[in-house]
């Protein structure tokens, strides 16, 4: 039985994104919340517990859900499915449910088709990890400054996605709020086009004949270029699987543009020499510029109802003010994509 | 008028690669060595002076070696030539000329045209660097552990060759004896291979009509990836220039991994994932793997004769005797390497 006025975050999955969320959560110290967690890998809720990324570990998925305001999915991308089949008779009443998959569309369509009505999805990715995997290489400070992709569900109410966003903010992360199509191809060509060259780039160098001879050149370039080649084989694969046609036409578009510096190379010194000269300067744009994409509007005085204070154990009220206006914002959006899209159309 | 017992290194080019060398050399805080140092950048040599890359600043490359046992170019690669041309009539009987040049067939080649006779000539390629160059990146640590490219030329002697290999060691780096050919096809592919993709990612991401959406997603995998791109544009170009053949090779064989790769995310799920597995497999050999290409024999007793003691100054007995095998060693590897050709040749 539940304390009055406690309040259970449930996470499924306690790798490198479940652990480190937990871990985050606990930073925060957030008074009268519970993490509760759960694995399938043998003995991980306990070493999640001893590591203080979990306050009690649950036995299955369904017992950690069964009290929990907010549940997070932070399985590989092809367990999620089965999790939330396996989750969706006992979520509580308008439980907030979120996920950290790296493809949204696909995910969207999962929590749709398996979810109750009257559990809210929000979907989620944060944009954060590391080449290395598993509970052991969390921690607390993995998404501190981290763009963190908020993908609300069709059914998902205005305090659900307010919550995921206070969630994203918790954890030190920058929300992001974008939809499930965009989602996937923009990180096709950020996140997954650069783990498919990275890894490209190390079979080609280390399936050479002279391999052995060039490994004891390769310096710092190689080895950061070559970095996301070490990913968990399972996660890369699943990452292909699931975003495999934004892949495909990044990857067209990425051996298009090789074919565009190979011509360059071969031809006009000038316009090599200007085509490394502005990538340089707009990268260094790039590193300056506000880490803001979309920014949220500034709070504006108002008024918590019950509802939201009941939130509150997650966001606290700051968070929960600076909230207040996202389904405006998200209303705002809509409309200039709607815009944007009509004035692409005619411009064809 | 030098005083006796006084040894002089010049360096041609006070960059991130002429700074960082002066800087480790007086690291190595070896007794009676001079560093001079000449940069046509204004101000440049007074700076590095100041900085502790080099005792003494020269008001031009003729005087900067007119008393150098050792002469270091180490300029961007377009200008090795025209330092050539410009210090060949001063070099001293005897003296050992180096260069840092990235591609080491061309730089052979203007050695043999441009120096005279009673020089030796020994190409050299530390493999370090950032993305940031100039004397303000400079740092006496930037060759620690980093493999040092050393390609004698046909006229070298052994003494000529020791010397250079003694400077890497005295620098921290790893030397590597390997000849121009192989050099230049081996770094073409773990080198500016990198340079160009890393490029090519960032150029197309940034181009792209979503870019300013898009940038906002980019975490800390499309920054590795893309790292290269801030590059100085001049050395990406040069870098292009003088090693297009073999980055072409590279390039080519690297669009024929990627239309393998594409293959693979659109066909059979197994073959993906067992890319993926070796590539993290093999990487986890090579970062794990000893850091030593056809390694250095073991020193041997020996009694270093009076021309050897006389470049102690540089080296210190001990690495001096290590090195006593060299010319052993090339012998032995040429050896090897007709044997492979040979072996090669017959299973066509």
């Amino acid at each position: 039985m539940q304390a009055k006025g406690q309040h259970t975050i449930a996470i499924i999955g306690l790798g490198l994104i479940g652990g480190s969320l937990g871990m985050a959560l606990k930073r925060a110290g957030l008074g009268g919340l519970e993490v509760v967690g759960y694995d399938k890998g043998w003995g991980v809720g306990g070493k999640a517990q001893r590591a203080g990324a979990i306050d009690r570990s649950a036995r299955d998925p369904r017992s950690a859900v069964r009290e929990a305001s907010l549940v997070i999915i932070a399985t590989p991308i092809l367990g999620i499915r089965t999790v939330m089949e396996e989750i969706a008779p006992e979520l509580p009443d308008g439980c907030v449910v979120t996920d950290t998959g790296s493809a949204k569309a696909p995910i969207m369509a999962w929590a749709d088709e398996v979810l109750p009505d009257h559990v809210h999805f929000v979907g989620g990715h944060p944009m954060a990890g590391k080449e290395h995997s598993g509970l052991e290489a969390a921690e607390a400070s993995l998404f501190d400054g981290a763009p963190y992709c908020i993908v609300p569900s069709v059914g998902a109410g205005e305090r659900a996605v307010k919550s995921v966003m206070a969630l994203a903010e918790v954890v030190g992360a920058r929300p992001v709020f974008i939809d499930p199509q965009e989602h996937d191809t923009y990180v096709a060509a950020v996140s997954h086009l650069p783990l498919v060259l990275s890894t490209a780039l190390f079979t080609l160098a280390s399936q050479s004949q002279a391999w052995p001879d060039m490994a004891g050149l390769a310096a710092g370039g190689f080895r950061d270029l070559t970095r996301l080649a070490s990913t968990d084989p399972e996660m890369s694969h699943d990452i292909c699987f699931t975003n495999r046609e934004n892949l495909l036409h990044w990857l067209d578009r990425f051996s298009s543009e090789i074919s565009r510096y190979r011509e360059l190379i071969q031809g006009d010194d000038e316009a090599l020499f200007k085509t490394f000269a502005n990538a340089q300067m707009d990268r260094e744009t790039f590193l300056q510029r506000p880490q803001e994409l979309r920014p949220v509007p500034a709070a504006e005085p108002d008024t918590l109802s019950a509802g939201e204070r009941m939130l509150s154990f997650l966001v606290g009220e700051h968070w929960l003010r600076r909230a207040k206006d996202m389904g405006k914002v998200l209303e705002e959006r809509r409309k200039l994509e709607r815009e944007d899209l009509e004035r692409r159309l005619r411009e064809r």
